[in-house]
């Protein structure tokens, strides 16, 4: 067993990353919702527009619509007189609100504020041309036109432009659905209490909240104990996912069984990657389900289900690559990282300083919970000075 | 009526919005949910360690327990031999894996690479001190510590926490719930086909789904028409909501009645601000439950429930006020911005760089739909030049 003592080699972690996006193929199901339900979901067709919107030409200005040409030569000092009317014609305008349709025979709007009206009559003091304070058929969507690729992943702005077209239903793609396993001996379920060498598993609750935030499925698996053949069972049972996630048993110690089993059943492309904390990644796949072997450390499992999880489960689920979400700060401290490694560091940021969340160690939740964010340290970088400005990755 | 042809004057954003969310209370109700329901909920009592985590010395290492003044002068040249057994006493040691608890009489974990083991016997070729290799009881979080405080808004990790903590309920605060109310005679609800002069209502599902997104709870009221007397029955019917937005007739025309609605009823603190798209805000309010008149054009109501309505949802919700997601990009062409007002210049970013998406108006939905996010012009700076940097605000 050459990996006893170790791993074979350590992959940086951007080489890793981009190898492994490669071989996934992104969901090819789909399926019809409602766009109630459509924030987030990534559209498995175009979508055209059956109409214009708006569909008719309306008055971009509160005031009154004429006819251009009748308005010529209209000044501050030779105004032009108009009749007040219902219909527009010679020298007929109609009082009109923003956001009205444009009358017949009417081709521009004059402004509020460039006329003056008494008794039935209106005083124009400015001409304007065709089309002036019009806003055109069409102005926001062409009938026509491509408003939404397939693929593209919905905001709540676009679904508003689905309701203004009239489209209720549409084709999405599928959520990516992510098994999660939960292994090792030392953990139990929730609702039991704890007894020497025993914790409450914590990584699936978080792992799952994750999983749902970044546009997935989740599906806890019970905890499997530290037994090849049953972890292999589990992973068997969950090759009709999307995604395999297993917690636990990722490192090369006697207990570590994620890499013979995963080797067994399919292939692995990664073992071991430069970073920390999370140093004992596993990538690979079987029967074309990528397989990730996530450290059970609670805080090594979350940086490496942000590192790993969450890219592969936007390429799955067809969903563009998105940035966390930063704030800037300034390091209040000098922070070491070990040439060689990319790695995170927690900061809790307190009136635009970040301060280093002590991390005894990768198995420390609470350098977590009681940091803001993250902060990358690259693999050429031994640390960061006092002062350096940082951008800190929050967790949300 | 003075406000016929325009705002008595145009309030600054930030002067605006600091007033205002300075007269508003946090909510006060709270219930007992299952933390799997915990994400984003604000927490409504300080939670308080009832234990260790962990609640046992654990070895931080896979190596052999032992006790650590056994292995005093041990060297590479001069190995110390302990016996290889179940128990630990002297030269006695016993074979451990990472996280397990570390056995009666053990106080050290020699790593496994600085021991060699044959036949049941081990050279340990390093010497450790008391506690080397051993994460101690508490470690994590100790019996007694506050985990969190009250307010504090739960994040994935800080749920996996509290499940650590063998806690599964939680008193919350309340999601703030927010009445939408749209008005307007040229809106019409979804499902029928626009007359000339009509569009499909599009406003209340935007809102809607960033109301969700906030961390509120949105109510939908049915579109009601420009008619003062209807308008302020609505606002009244949802004065027991946390927040109330009227949307649409929140300018100075002939058909918007907001303004004369909501001063009848309560109080208006700001009509008008200093910012494009989005001028026509009304901040105001009745019976304490804050009013926001916001302006019925997409564009401009989107923006404007960004810069209120969010902020304003989070201080009534006790979540912390939150950054948007942002990326950096470089501009590629000029862009002007009148001296005075807060602009909101919708771009779209490819490859790094911001390419201004044309916006011919606050109506135009498609402003919004076609661009990733908006970059925020000063009111006291005229525009920005191409190449400038610039921080892109995302839709979502």
């Amino acid at each position: 067993m050459p990996l006893e003592n170790g791993f074979k080699e350590l992959t940086r972690l951007d080489d890793a990353l981009e190898d492994f996006l490669k071989k996934l193929n992104p969901i090819n199901r789909s399926g019809i919702i409602s766009i109630e339900k459509g924030k987030q979901r990534v559209l498995g067709k175009d979508i055209i527009a059956d109409r214009n919107i708006p569909h008719f030409d309306r008055a971009a200005m509160d005031g009154f619509a004429v006819r251009a040409e009748d308005t010529f030569g209209a000044t501050q000092s030779s105004p032009v007189l108009f009749n007040v009317n219902d219909s527009v014609g010679l020298k007929k305008c109609k009082r009109i609100s923003t956001g009205s349709p444009v009358p017949k025979n009417a081709n521009a709007i004059v402004k509020i504020e460039d006329a003056e009206s008494k008794n039935g009559k209106v005083k124009i003091f400015e001409s304007v041309s065709p089309l002036e304070n019009v806003s055109e058929a069409g102005e926001d969507i062409k009938k026509g036109e491509e408003v939404f690729r397939r693929g593209h992943q919905l905001r709540n702005e676009d679904i508003g432009l689905l309701r203004m077209l009239g489209i209720e239903d549409i084709k999405v793609f599928d959520k990516p659905k992510v098994g999660i396993i939960p292994t090792g001996e030392e953990v139990i379920p929730p609702g039991s209490k704890p007894d020497k060498g025993e914790v409450i598993e914590s990584n699936s609750i978080i792992l799952k909240l994750m999983v749902k935030q970044w546009g997935g499925v989740p599906f806890i698996e019970e905890i499997i104990e530290d037994n090849p053949s049953k972890i292999g069972e589990a992973i068997k049972s969950n090759l009709k996912k999307d995604i395999i996630t297993l917690i636990g048993g990722s490192s090369v110690g006697d207990r570590d069984h994620a890499y013979e089993v995963i080797d067994d059943i399919g292939t692995i492309y990664t073992h071991g990657t430069a970073i920390k904390p999370g140093k004992p990644v596993i990538l690979g796949e079987a029967e074309d389900t990528p397989i990730l072997g996530l450290p059970g450390y609670p805080a090594a499992n979350i940086i490496t289900s942000i590192l790993f999880l969450r890219p592969v489960l936007r390429k799955i689920g067809r969903m563009k690559q998105k940035p966390m979400r930063t704030i800037g700060a300034k390091l209040d401290q000098k922070i070491h990282s070990p040439l060689g490694f990319k790695t995170y560091t927690r900061v809790k940021v307190e009136d635009g300083i970040a301060k280093h969340i002590r991390t005894s160690g990768s198995g420390v939740l609470s350098s977590i919970t009681k940091s803001d964010g993250f902060i990358v340290i690259d693999e050429d970088t031994e640390g960061l000075n006092p002062g350096s400005l940082v951008e800190v990755n929050l967790f949300e």
